[in-house]
């Protein structure tokens, strides 16, 4: 690198920096909604839901800005190779993210009515599925930040975890509302809150490959066998073993 | 523009025009897996279910191809103001229509399923929402690529619409599993596929605003209200008036 290029390259530098750094706090953000969506439901805290629905705005805010970031850097820099790599790989991770931050938005919104029947045990399995998914965003926001494509294969292999107990929580789910009717629309709500859960580890592990792309100019091999088969459940009502008399 | 640079902007034009082309070949094929996969549902028709699950890679390819052509004109061309904003949404979009031909993937696995018990009479409703969606897609892809920002607009409002199917489908469904629990099954995975669709809609709706950004360089205000409310549904099943006897 030359004397005369280093203050140039320096400016340069620090714009990917900031364009990192915004993922990051997106991503970070992201992952603190859905912890708080999940809660709302766990201690039937109905003012935090309604919090929660608020704050997804300041997602939306973070994508617009990060986009504006996008802009400028291409149209300044004309970046290439790893740089321009990096760049959209930001601005896709960014809309990734938002969508998260829907899906949490949502769950909140469903605690609302929630919190206004019965306790349901199913609930119990929720925040496992939480925890789950968020380790996964925080790990492949960490693996972009530290370009580590070793880690973004870790978070891309975690989904199946995520969609097993989605899976589990599906059938029990249908149980519940086959023993009682009352159970039918909270029930529902919560078949909704999973599969919100289970699209964000989706979303993570969409973010993997665009990270593990961004790294290695190699796309990740879709060698991922699909977890969730809940599209292809059936229950039998009338099973006496699985149903009780 | 001077002779000299003719050569150079018409290859650089025709570059922009192959993008436009890509894109509109998704939102067809996007659109043509969404009516293929709810037709499924209505002739239930299993092996055409498996050819739309099988078809979606296709969808996943095309997006590759079109990130190739956008980090191409980006690291070649160095687009600058509209053109720069033109080949940003035209990333964003193949995105958005990727995840609609994920949805349709969703909806055949299920009718896959719900081939296999008897029919259900709100499946009738389907047909009307994947109307609805399909027209959103093929008018926000024309308005894409006429950059007609009228007509994004016009797509942007339509979605009301489909969110007013999609609230009176989820309270009938609840309403049969209610009636009958041998339909708790078959109605959830009708559920789901409503969902889809009115997803499906709300991918077309976003895909409205990138036209519109992209079209004006200025933000879609977000003044739409969300007309999708059953986050918030209850149903009370011992209401004898809506549930009879």
């Amino acid at each position: 690198m030359t004397q005369a290029h280093t203050h140039t390259l320096k400016s340069y530098d620090k714009e990917l920096d900031d364009l990192r750094t915004l993922v990051s706090q997106m991503g970070g953000f992201a992952e603190a909604q859905v912890r708080s969506a999940v809660d709302c439901l766990t201690t039937r805290d109905t003012a935090m839901a309604e919090r929660v629905v608020a704050a997804d705005r300041k997602l939306d805010a973070m994508e617009l800005e990060l986009e504006r970031q996008v802009h400028g850097i291409i149209a300044r820099r004309s970046p290439v190779a790893d740089d321009l790599r990096g760049v959209i790989a930001a601005l896709k991770i960014s809309g990734a993210l938002e969508r998260v931050g829907d899906y949490a938005k949502n769950i909140a919104k469903r605690a609302t009515v929630l919190n206004q029947s019965s306790p349901i045990r199913a609930v119990g399995i929720l925040p496992q599925m939480a925890a789950e998914t968020q380790r996964m965003i925080a790990d492949v926001i960490d693996a972009y930040v530290e370009a580590d494509s070793g880690r973004a294969i870790d978070v891309w292999q975690r989904d199946e975890r995520v969609d097993a107990l989605y899976n589990s929580l599906f059938r029990e789910l249908l149980t519940y509302m086959m023993e009682n009717t009352r159970l039918i629309t909270p029930c529902t709500h919560l078949l909704f809150c999973a599969k919100n859960l289970e699209r964000v580890g989706d979303h993570a592990t969409n973010i993997a490959e665009m990270v593990y792309f961004s790294i290695t100019g190699v796309v990740m091999e879709d060698v991922r066998p699909k977890g969730d088969d809940t599209s292809y459940t059936t229950l039998d009502p009338n099973d006496p073993e699985r149903y009780g008399a």
